[in-house]
């Protein structure tokens, strides 16, 4: 990675850190198991997503500090979903990011209502988003259809649901799960920016591709899914062919893009 | 209870009953599962908050069609919260509304997920509640906070964290589990109808009472909490004077609110 591309990403990284923790803070409150879960289960994340959303806000013209809020709410959502995957009814992984999961931590019930907590906070951010009502209503209209039962959620009842998967299918609940948030989190960007109805499409567009790139690279890490399908070097030529049309795809915003650019060609060479 | 209360108790609980088939079935897909569990969920309630959420609007002049989604969003909260309290992992129960809950119908995971999938299609249709977008921000923002870690996640949570609950905590467990849900059904009703924030003001404290009351006579009819703590009879005299304090609150309304005093009579006298 160009010291430019990782500079830029940890600056971003930081910024969302800093809001989150904010953010969090105005709960604490007697409620100290939760508030802890919280915390805890935010830690250590890539920030992929919100750096996604902020990078759009930018790329339609907007600033960082209209879209930081939508992106803190985006993170907030893929955590609880990290915590509900994670536990035993369902994944039941012993370790995320490294760290016992949230259920190891603090107990299953506690994991539940974290992730609940966690859900039900970001609508309420998002109804501070910004200064517009009607964009912030835009913001919780579109994420509350990318991580329900359409989106993520119905990406993860499919995973339960199937025993005998096909790679094919597999893939196809993969990108469900994944991608939905993600073109959910460059949309809340550009309509954070109160782009017009043409850019937000394209930045959806772009997030649509960019969700692919992930699960493709994400397969070729593990040497599952579509790696498998087609062999490693076909699926990072299907991975490299998706950035460029990505790249294509908002080729018209010009340099206020560039951090897209950035962060698909991160995605596509990261190796973890 | 009178004829006339139970006709009108009967007869918004139908229209409730028609809204919520109406914007749960946008929802069939191919994940038949989640579907066919949301549904089940949703079968059998007393729909006492969304009734609440309509007879608030009607007092604050507006229409029942204002508030209808508002009160279907308020009971798929209620719903998702009675599906993960039901968990193994949270109160075990088996049963719920004479039937088996949802985890010993389809699966804890199932269970898990379709709690998520209902929380976050309410805050779907709030997006859609009424034609105003301010309206409908102001509605999410209620919800959210009744909902979250302040409200009825909070209340959750004491109740699993306390192991050795003297009364007095476990009555304050209660009223944050339910009078959180139950007041902030009122205030929406009124946002709903546009009400006056003076008008606002006085249906939240309606609702403020009518939680208590919904709670100490939960209390009378098992036995637990403030019945033990006082005896039934006082008990009972207590919740008698919550209902003419409630009253009183909206004595301003007139006729208006005579659907409020049904209701407040309705949860005081009832046996089950």
């Amino acid at each position: 990675m160009k010291k430019g591309a990782s500079e830029y990403l940890k600056k971003r990284k930081a910024t969302i850190n800093k809001e989150l923790s904010r953010l969090v803070v105005t709960l604490k409150g007697h409620l100290k198991t939760v508030y802890t879960a919280m915390n805890y289960a935010l830690k250590g994340g890539k920030r992929i997503r919100p750096i996604l959303c902020l990078a759009c806000a930018e790329a339609a013209g907007g600033r960082v500090s209209d879209a930081i809020k939508a992106a803190c709410a985006i993170e907030l959502i893929h955590s609880y979903s990290l915590i509900h995957d994670d536990l035993p009814c369902m994944d039941n992984d012993d370790y995320r990011r490294g760290r016992l999961t949230c259920h190891k931590k603090f107990g299953i019930a506690n994991a539940v209502l974290t992730g609940d907590a966690l859900l039900t906070y970001a609508f309420n951010i998002l109804c501070f988003a910004t200064k517009s009502a009607s964009v912030n209503m835009q913001l919780v209209e579109v994420v509350s259809q990318a991580a329900g039962i359409r989106g993520m959620i119905g990406g993860q009842v499919a995973d339960i649901a199937t025993n005998k998967k096909d790679q094919a299918m597999q893939e196809y609940i993969n990108i469900q799960k994944t991608g939905a948030l993600i073109a959910a989190s460059c949309k809340m960007g550009a309509i954070s920016a109160k782009a017009s109805k043409k850019d937000i499409g394209l930045l959806l567009k772009f997030g649509e591709h960019i969700g692919m790139i992930f699960q493709v690279v994400d397969d070729i890490i593990d040497n599952e899914g579509l790696s498998l399908i087609m062999g490693q070097r076909d699926a990072f030529e299907y991975a490299k062919g998706l950035t460029v049309k990505a790249k294509a795809t908002i080729a018209g915003f010009g340099k206020k893009a560039e951090p897209l650019y950035i962060i698909a060609d991160f995605l596509l060479r990261r190796t973890h």
